[in-house]
C-alpha cells in the first residue's frame, strides 16, 4: 500500500519518466474508474491494456439489478451490489460532470415478472428470500404491472417492482470513464501485459478480467453469456420503460430498453470460453423475450453477440491484495455483476492504495478465500505468464462464509 | 428481334465503340445468364449493373425444386420449373467448365417433412397434387425418413422425397456466370440504368429483378425474405445432406446443408420492401428449423439477412418483349423461383434475340398478359424512369389461363 497521501514519490503526474504510483492492467469499467479514482486523488496512473473497453463491458447490458439479482445463498455478494446500487446515483452524476458525457443512466426500475404458474411461483419463492433480507421488492397485481407496461404480454401471470434496480449503458459508461480517467491526468498505454514483471509501479491493480487468471493464478474462468440487441421499428423508443426481468418457461431472461430505441436481450450463462453465438441461443433468448413482451417481434435484431465474463469459484469478485504480495491488488471475477460494482470496486480499491484502513465489506471478497490450506505451500501466487500461475483448490479456504453458496 | 445469325451487324466483339447487339440490365443471375448465352452465340452483349449479383440471388437458397414447390394453380409454372430444373445438369456442368468454378451443384435430392399430424396432413393434400401432374414425390415411412437422415427429429410424423429437387449455392453461381460471360465475350458496365433510353442496342433485356418496374412499367413488386445461415460447429459438414423443406408448427421453411458447413434457413414471405432483419422473423425460422433438426441448435448462427424477390401478380415471371416494343425484352418477375428459372430463362430469351420462333413454353407468362384490356389505352408501356411507368391493371389480362391461380 501506499501510505499517507497522493504520492510516496512527491508529487502528481511528473511526467512519463518516473514510474507510476498505480499501473491499472485492464481498462474496462472496473479498471478505468479505479484509474480515476486514483488519479483523481492525485496519484500517477497508467493504465494498460491494447484494447480498451472491449471486453465483458462491450457486451453487458447494464443492469444495476441488486434487488432483483439478489440469489439464494450470496448473503454478502448481495451486501456488496446494494451498496454499489447506492453509490451509483453519485457515480453517475460525478462522471457525467467529469467526462462531459451521457452514459444512459435511468432510474425507472426494474419488473420482475413470470408468465407462467410455475415461473411466478418460482419468482416469488426468491422475492420472499429478497424480502427477507430488507430489500425493497413490491409484488404487484397482474392490473398493476399493465398499468406500468401496457406492452407486457396478456399471458405474464404476474410481477414485483424492484424501484430502486436501475440501468445504466455499458458503451457509454466505458468511454466516459475513459475521458474522465484521462482528464484526471491517468495515462493510457495501448499495450497487452503479459506477465506482472512487465509493468513498475507502486502498486500494481489486475483489473484483467478473464485475463487476471494468466497474470495471477486467481481461479477466474470465462462464462460465456450470449446477448442479442434489438431496435425499436422507425426510429422511436422501445415500447417500455423498466428493465423486465422475466422468467418465461423457466428461461431467465431480460429486456433493457435503452432511449436510442435499443433493447438488450440477455443473457446466456454458459460454462465454455468460445464466442460463438448459436442458433439455439438465439431461440431461447427471443422465444422468451417475445413471450413477455410480444410487441418486440416487429423490433429489428441488429446485433448478436457474445462475450466472456469473469467467473469465480463462489461467484464472487475477488477483491484486495494476493497472498504475500501486498503491491499486487486484484479487481476481478466480478462475473456478472461488474457493472452495478463498479463504483464500489473503484472506491474500495482507491482507499487501500491510499492506505486507508480496509473496508468490512472486502473483507469476503480477499483474494486470500482461494488458498488451499494455510501453509499448505499451494494457492494463490503470481503468476509468470501464460497461464502457468500455482494451481488453485478453485474452492474457498474459509468455507466457513460460504456454506450457502450454490 | 435480331434476325439470322450472330450480328446484324456483321461480327463479332467488335469494340466499344460500336452499338452492342444486345444491352441487358442487371446482372444477377437471369441477366449474366442471358449474357453468357447470348455471347456464346457470338452476340456483342453490355451488361449494366452498378453492384453485380448485390440482389436477391445473395440472399436466395438456391432449391432447384419444381416438385416440392409445385403448387395448387401454378400448372403452367410448374411446367416451366420442371423444364428447367431438367436443363440445370447440363447448364452446371457448362458452367463449371466455362468458368472453372465450382457452383455447388448438389443432387442428394429434397425431403419434404411434416412435423406434426396437421403438417404431414397439409403435406400430404400437396403429394396428391404433385402426383396428379406426374411429379416425382416418393412417401417415405418415418423409418425410411430416419434412415435417410438421422438429424430429423424424432418428432416428425413423415414426409417424401422429392430426388430430383436438386440444389446450387447462389453466391457460387452468380461469380461463376460472370466468369462465364465475360469469357464468352459480354462487357460488364458498373453503371446504373434509370431509363431504357441509357441504353443503345439491338435488343434490351430488362432483368432488372424489382427495378424492372421502374422501368418498363410492368407491375413487379419488392416481396421480403428474411434468410439466416448458421454454420456447424468445428468447421465440419452439417449432419445432413439432403435439402429439407418442413412444415413445422404451420411455418414453412425449408435448410439447405452446404459442403462448406453452411445450412441456409429460409424463408419469410413478406408484402414490404424494407431490408430490416426482425426478432419476430428470426424466430419463427430458428423454431422451426430446431423443431425439425434438433442438432441445428448448436450450430454457429453467422448470418441474418433479408432480400427483396421480384414479385408479379399472379406470381409468375414476365418473360418477353414489352407490348408495342419488339427490341425490349423482360426476364423479370421470377419471385422465389429465380435460381432454378435460370438456365430456361437464358434458353428462350437467347432464343428469342436470335430470332428463333418463340418456344411454346413461353407463351403463358408473355408481358401482355398484364395489359388491362385490349386498345383500351392503359397498360403495360416503356416507363421513363422513377417509377413513372403507365398504370396497369396488376391483373392479368387473360383470365382465363389463370383460373386456377391463388
Amino acid at each position: 500500500m501506499l501510505s499517507g497521501g497522493p504520492s510516496s514519490t512527491g508529487g502528481v503526474n511528473k511526467g512519463p519518466f518516473l514510474a507510476p504510483d498505480v499501473a491499472v492492467v485492464g481498462a474496462g469499467p472496473i479498471g478505468l474508474a479505479i484509474a480515476w479514482r486514483c488519479a483523481a486523488r492525485g496519484l500517477r496512473v497508467v493504465v494498460h491494456d491494447p484494447a480498451p473497453g472491449s471486453g465483458a463491458s462491450q457486451v453487458a447490458a447494464g443492469m444495476l439489478a441488486p434487488v432483483a439479482e439478489a440469489y439464494f445463498g450470496e448473503r454478502e455478494l448481495t451486501g456488496l451490489l446494494t451498496e454499489s446500487a447506492a453509490r451509483w446515483p453519485g457515480f453517475a452524476a460525478e462522471l457525467a460532470e467529469a467526462a462531459g458525457a451521457d452514459i444512459g443512466y435511468r432510474t425507472e426500475g426494474t419488473l420482475v415478472v413470470g408468465l407462467t404458474a410455475d415461473d411466478l411461483a418460482e419468482a416469488r419463492r426468491l422475492w420472499a428470500y429478497q424480502q427477507g433480507l430488507g430489500l425493497p421488492v413490491t409484488p404487484l397485481r397482474p392490473s398493476q404491472l399493465r398499468d406500468r407496461e401496457p406492452a407486457l404480454a396478456l399471458r405474464v401471470r404476474g410481477g414485483a417492482l424492484a424501484a430502486t434496480d436501475h440501468q445504466v449503458d455499458p458503451r457509454g459508461l466505458v468511454p466516459a470513464l475513459r475521458v474522465a480517467a484521462e482528464r484526471a491526468g491517468a495515462v493510457l498505454v495501448a499495450e497487452p501485459v503479459r506477465r506482472l514483471s512487465d509493468v513498475t509501479a507502486g502498486v500494481t491493480v489486475v483489473a484483467a478480467g478473464c485475463g487476471a487468471a494468466a497474470l495471477t493464478g486467481l481461479p477466474v474462468r470465462p462464462v460465456k453469456g450470449q446477448v442479442l440487441r434489438l431496435r425499436a421499428p422507425d426510429g422511436g423508443p422501445p415500447g417500455f420503460r423498466h428493465v423486465i426481468r422475466g422468467y418465461a418457461d423457466g428461461e431467465h431472461v431480460y429486456l433493457v430498453p435503452r432511449n436510442s430505441g435499443e433493447v438488450v436481450v440477455g443473457a446466456t450463462v454458459e460454462e465454455r470460453s468460445d464466442l460463438a453465438v448459436t442458433a439455439g441461443a438465439v431461440l431461447r433468448l427471443l422465444r422468451a423475450a417475445v413471450d413477455l413482451v410480444p410487441e418486440l417481434a416487429e423490433y429489428d435484431l441488429v446485433e448478436t453477440v457474445a462475450g466472456r465474463r469473469p467467473g469465480t469459484p463462489d461467484n464472487a469478485p475477488i477483491l484486495g491484495p494476493l497472498p504475500g504480495r501486498p503491491d499486487v491488488l486484484a479487481a476481478t471475477g466480478h462475473h456478472r455483476h461488474g457493472i452495478v460494482l463498479t463504483p464500489v470496486t473503484a472506491d474500495l480499491i482507491a482507499d487501500l492504495i491510499t492506505g486507508n484502513a480496509p473496508d468490512p465489506l472486502l473483507t469476503p471478497f480477499r483474494p486470500d478465500r482461494f488458498v488451499t490450506a494455510p501453509g499448505s505451500g499451494a494457492g494463490v501466487g503470481v503468476g509468470s505468464g501464460g497461464g502457468s500461475g500455482p494451481v488453485t483448490s478453485g474452492l474457498p479456504a474459509r468455507s466457513e462464509q460460504w456454506t450457502e453458496d450454490a
